[in-house]
């Protein structure tokens, strides 16, 4: 089986897309929608249609699964539950705390048009989720930990970018190593946000511009870098550009839990991610649940689903008897 | 929902079970069975009845999930289908080659009586199987590789006991640091058994016994120990009980891939276990899968499953809406 793919949106995510439904053997990409003229847009698959947002109710009957590549901001909230009224849907949508809103508004619209919808694939959320429900039901006495990095937070160098004076800029997240080996230890520690990661600037200044309060100005911004000890280090635009041009992530799901009569035996479920490319991964990440989602359904098991609801055999292209043979 | 379970066979793993039912808020343990005379079997749980294996049918309607302990090699072949027939059946079967062949055989015997089995629950199988599948499923360009411990592998402990002049022996499967960090750096090598892991044993002696010739045959042994760099140490009985008599154990499931255009970006999956208790830690596994065979049996989902067919949200005690507000 064949599963037909259309891209809603063609970012860096959605490029991410068209790279992981060319590396899956199952898979056709069937059409591209932007917001822009698509006679402006240029991608990498030779054949296939760039459309209108405008024009997607007419694929209907041509895409068994759309993937949304918007933003979690603004985008996804009002496309998703508009797009699975006509189409079997996926997206990425990361905003943790208003998760279950979006579930509900999606449940009632794929519901309702009998589809299937999946929410929030990706790494965090995504395969970090994943990780964090397996150890937490096999180790029901124990911590989680999180950690992220080391990586790229577009949010953060956006805001540094806002700052007067700032031409340019890159935002690193970086875990604390000691941090991590505490909690390998099984010690259980309390960590606050200072000791669990540090941030790291990459700031390029326009002509004139003050570094030392531009310095200042970061270090003590609210929410984004005052709970945390951050370093800036100001270079130029062609140091920024050889050296700090891709999107690398990653992270740690740590459980520590304790079994035995007494709680006496310690153990460590470790989970980790070092990703060159985070929109690359988390589109990898979709297109295994894009299958999911075109095979349940064909069992009509309509309605809003997440990483949680999806048996991992439903993922692979292979067989149940394959994966038993091969991969258990 | 409150799980009733039963454990058949009561060693190492059988206990474990016994604890990690404790640990679950919403199982209870109704009967251990025995191949001994109940009488001589002393258990954990006050009021909880050790009964013969041969009065397992009176049973039939007092538990919800039997719990299969015993071995791979000749108990669970003949135990989990014929148990199957009674009762809803999880086991940790292990001997991966031969996997499909007790699928075949559990999933006529549960299918004909309308129950559910679960086979091959624990780490490895199980939770590794788990983390190779959504890694192969989400970076299809890639590369597996496990290792495994530090941990004691008994079969190994076993052949040394069996050596003349040997009076009692522990050996640790060491997975090479070398090796891990390679793989790790995203170089995809090929390695060799010797390169991937190192045996360490230590033996006891019997008196009089030759230690030379004693080393000389662990270390020529086929298939246990002439494919690696094995170390030997002779200690005391008393050195081998007060520093090894744990039975810890763990490993590394590691998926090297790449995404992008031309493949330009890598990816490393990375899952890892330290655990202090290899039975307690693989008896957790077996009660959270517990759990979903009870809630696939109340679905009427009747049949063999593996770890492979189980939405992870049926592992958690948690609600869809729970979870996807806390752990997504």
């Amino acid at each position: 089986m064949t599963t037909r793919v259309g891209i809603y949106g063609y970012g860096n995510l959605g490029k991410g897309i068209e790279c992981a439904v060319k590396a899956a053997s199952d898979m056709e990409l069937v059409a591209v929608f932007t917001r822009r003229d698509p006679a402006t847009v240029k991608i990498l698959t030779e054949g296939v249609a760039v459309v209108s947002v405008n024009d997607v109710e007419s694929y209907k009957d041509k895409i068994d699964v759309m993937i949304l590549c918007g933003g979690s901001a603004t985008d996804l909230p009002v496309q998703t539950p508009a797009l699975a009224k006509l189409f079997n849907v996926v997206d990425s949508f990361d905003t943790h705390a208003k998760i279950p809103e979006h579930f509900a508004n999606v449940d009632a619209s794929s519901k309702g048009s009998k589809h299937v919808a999946l929410i929030s694939a990706g790494w965090d959320p995504g395969m970090f989720s994943l990780n964090r429900l397996y150890a937490n039901a096999v180790l029901p006495n124990g911590k989680d930990y999180t950690f992220w990095g080391k990586g790229v937070s577009q949010g953060h160098s956006d805001a540094i970018r806002r700052i007067e004076g700032v031409q340019d800029a890159k935002q690193y997240t970086c875990p604390v190593d000691s941090a991590l080996e505490a909690v390998r230890s099984g010690s259980n520690p309390d960590l606050t946000t200072r000791q669990k990661h540090t941030r790291l600037c990459y700031v390029v200044l326009k002509e004139g511009a003050d570094a030392k309060k531009v310095e200042e100005q970061i270090k003590t911004m609210p929410n984004y870098f005052s709970d945390y000890d951050t370093t800036v280090n100001f270079i130029s635009q062609e140091e920024l550009n050889a050296n700090h041009s891709g999107i690398p992530h990653g992270g740690f799901v740590i459980r520590s839990g304790s079994t035995g009569v007494n709680g006496q035996n310690k153990h460590i479920i470790e989970y980790s991610l070092k990703l060159d490319s985070n929109p690359e991964f988390t589109a990898s990440v979709i297109v295994a649940y894009t299958r999911a989602v075109a095979r349940l359904y064909k069992e009509a098991s309509f309605g809003c689903k997440t990483v949680f609801d999806i048996a991992p055999a439903y993922l692979s292209p292979l067989s149940g008897e394959e994966l038993r043979a091969t991969m258990l």
